[in-house]
């Protein structure tokens, strides 16, 4: 995943305060004067003299959190007992737990779900193996596997550190689509290893959403775990940003009129991501993409030392352009940026062709500033959550995976991903649809649904789907 | 862990029953003649000439709800629509569940939980790994991990077909001790393999419960995961089972009047549990303890293949006993089977000492019949709930870990399971305790708490608790 959008946070500070000395409008000013937003202020104790309340303020960052503290220390009779951050709060003991469906309080109970009663559920998965998809948590279940080598903006901050963002994960995985995830994060980043490691867990889980894997042993490791597992594996990054990208762009396309296969697409930074929503672009019809990198624009003419940049040669630039991303921009209908602050210049975008396209994705500082771009875009989407049109995985990973499990499909494949894409596409209507509102909020709820009926029509279609369409269509 | 009882199994009876051609005193008529014990009559749904209802009926076996089902054919106006088995039933989807601790309801839940503010949360981890035992699930989460090679009496089954049983297990931790579980079912036998996955996935947790991994491999895995990991390790089938039995052992002896260490005690079945058991009871103060396994009583004068045998000749047998089990059962205060049904004779219980204490636990069925044995024994204990004296493991696992978790230990060392023992033979009062109730109910609530407490004292005792004393107290 990626970091979404600029970071101000919540921090509660918790005032002793004598009443006699000073009021909550001297506090709330001393507040104020820092830009300090106040949220919410609480009670926690009275007594005659005194009050102790928590002020819970939306602050930029730890410096401003400090000059409130500061001004707050120079008001008589105002105590700071002590300042906790919103954020860390929600993080204490963990984001998620697991719990009993049933409860287990007496001797039947404990004699159906445990032994004795558990050795005949026992024999027959062992009997019949299928049978672990309804007598086990399998079907419903998922692991949310990294190694905390790319996690967020952050790099490799390995596994421990790394569990914050999968157990959000797994929370989002419950609480968008009812899917169990759990967090497995390895302490290796040796790729084989990796793979034995999801291959021999896998008994237990119905699919594997990668997470947060550098490149570009991400690619092997996705690959050979398709290959050799006959559950989903899902590699996040690479294809929930770019079945996210690719419905913003079919949006995108309705509001300058534009199709598929004329337009000119410039994709700036083919890492994993840039090379998954290339390749998710030409699925959907785009013919002339050319993807650049920092020696410039790839194209099969040149030699390249990373393989995986020479089969990307092959399938793009068609029309063998080459030089800067100034020199190619030329033109372009739309340009995806999945690479670094401020690399795209106003000037590159008033030579794009008319009606121009701008997906600036780089986080939390996109490729250009939108307030700097929007005089000359026609649309433009960012990876924040505080501008219009945000690229956000959310709107993927829940639904894809809540299909491919409902219909049991043995992988996530280019039909089922173009599916999720346009299923998110058409939660916008044509009524709403302008050039602000290209791609529905996170919180929409015809997404998910939306989305898991795509997939799993797709997955029958392609004949990946095990489980008989009438059981599948029951849930 | 191992099977606990006889298998008698509940059924439910769909039946649709025409109100003109019969009644419910014919139905329980005909169930009650096949000596079927109905336990719950439940309607499902009734109109003027009919009605559906559900019929529980506790039955033996399969042929058994077999029998049933003809005796209901046979009468007017009964139609079986169908049979389910209510054990198979509480199974449907699995057991257990991943739920978020907080709800994300909106943009500003989201950010916190998720991107951009984890990002933080995942800074000070990074920085100071020790804080994931506070803002991840590592200080409440354990792994509970097993290849499946032997699960219950049903040997080696394969990964797929142990989930249930440690599905079971994860609802144990959590409903009896608020610990989280999570299954990992290997798809592996390589003990080098299997050590390397769990160092590997250790981040996100607080211990490692290991579960039916076949003998000798499970001393293995356990010894160097002990010893490579900082978190407990912990093989049930060997410590759990010992714990409970030193529990009840120390009760038995309170009864008999005897001293650990003035009784000769006979361990039948040098197994992993027969010599961790027999391991537990040395370091409790027996000192006259003989092994006996297929070759007779084991002794270091002779020389063998297994060098857990070796191991375990150096430690046991004093006297330097010989012979099988007939012969060396002469005189011995204690016999502790855990091996194979029936092997223990009414004519050995009667060359024991006076007031003999016998705890046969193989399962389903002992090594003696508690019924032929009665008449000759002083305290008879067995792995059976249907009988007076169940060893259960349920009575340590969860305490042990609870304990553990809270004080953040290393590991979990002797110390701290003969403590357990201690704490769980406590709950039965001087007055309560008599020749059928050495041990308390797994459902006795005072288990959990009494062993929490006892592992936490003797953590900090050994040096071996890693968070503050105060901290621990608190919780």
């Amino acid at each position: 995943m990626s970091v979404t959008s600029g970071a101000s946070t919540y921090m509660i500070f918790r005032l002793q305060i004598d009443k006699e000395l000073t009021s909550l409008g001297d506090i709330a000013a001393a507040i104020e004067r820092t830009s300090g937003d106040i949220v919410g202020i609480d009670v926690i104790s009275s007594s005659r003299a005194s009050t102790v309340r928590d002020i819970t303020v939306n602050v930029s960052d730890q410096a401003h959190s400090k000059l409130i503290v500061e001004s707050l220390q120079k008001l008589q009779g105002v105590k700071v007992i002590h300042v906790s951050d919103r954020t860390f709060l929600v993080h204490l003991g963990g984001k998620i737990e697991i719990t009993s469906k049933i409860p287990v309080k007496n001797r039947d109970d404990l004699s159906r779900v445990y032994t004795p009663g558990v050795a005949q559920v026992c024999t027959a998965i062992a009997e019949q193996p299928n049978k672990a998809y309804s007598l086990t948590i399998k079907r419903n279940t998922i692991a949310v596997v990294s190694d905390g080598t790319a996690v967020l903006g952050l790099g490799d901050i390995g596994p421990m550190a790394a569990m914050p963002v999968m157990e959000g994960k797994a929370m989002l995985f419950k609480e968008f689509a009812g899917v169990d995830a759990f967090p497995i994060c390895l302490d290796t980043k040796d790729t084989d290893e990796i793979i034995r490691i999801v291959k021999a867990i896998a008994p237990a889980f119905g699919g594997i959403n990668l997470e947060d894997i550098s490149s570009p042993r991400c690619f092997e490791i996705e690959e050979r775990l398709k290959r050799e597992l006959d559950i989903p594996v899902f590699h996040d990054d690479q294809h929930g940003t770019a079945v996210v990208i690719l419905a913003g762009l079919l949006n995108a396309l309705k509001i300058t009129g534009k199709q598929m296969s004329d337009i000119k697409v410039v994709v700036n930074g083919i890492g994993a991501a840039g090379i998954a929503c290339s390749k998710m672009l030409l699925a959907a019809g785009v013919r002339n993409l050319i993807g650049v990198d920092r020696e410039g624009a790839i194209h099969r003419n040149k030699h390249y030392d990373n393989p995986h940049w020479t089969a990307f040669a092959q399938l793009t630039n068609p029309n063998l352009e080459t030089g800067s991303l100034p020199e190619v921009i030329k033109d372009a209908d739309v340009f995806i940026g999945v690479s670094a602050p401020n690399i795209l210049k106003v000037d590159d975008v008033q030579s794009m062709a008319k009606d121009p396209i701008v997906f600036a994705m780089a986080n939390p500082i996109p490729e250009i500033d939108p307030e700097l771009a929007e005089p000359y875009v026609r649309v433009m989407a960012t990876g924040r959550s505080d501008k219009p049109n945000q690229i956000n995985n959310v709107l993927c990973f829940p639904g894809i995976f809540r299909g491919a499990l409902d219909c049991r499909a043995s992988e996530i494949n280019e039909a089922m991903k173009l599916a999720a894409a346009q299923a998110i596409a058409s939660v916008v209507t044509d009524e709403e649809l302008n050039e602000t509102y290209i791609i529905p909020s996170v919180f929409n709820q015809k997404v998910v649904e939306k989305v898991r009926e795509a997939v799993i029509e797709a997955a029958y279609r392609t004949g990946v789907a095990r489980k008989r369409l009438r059981d599948s269509n029951k849930e």
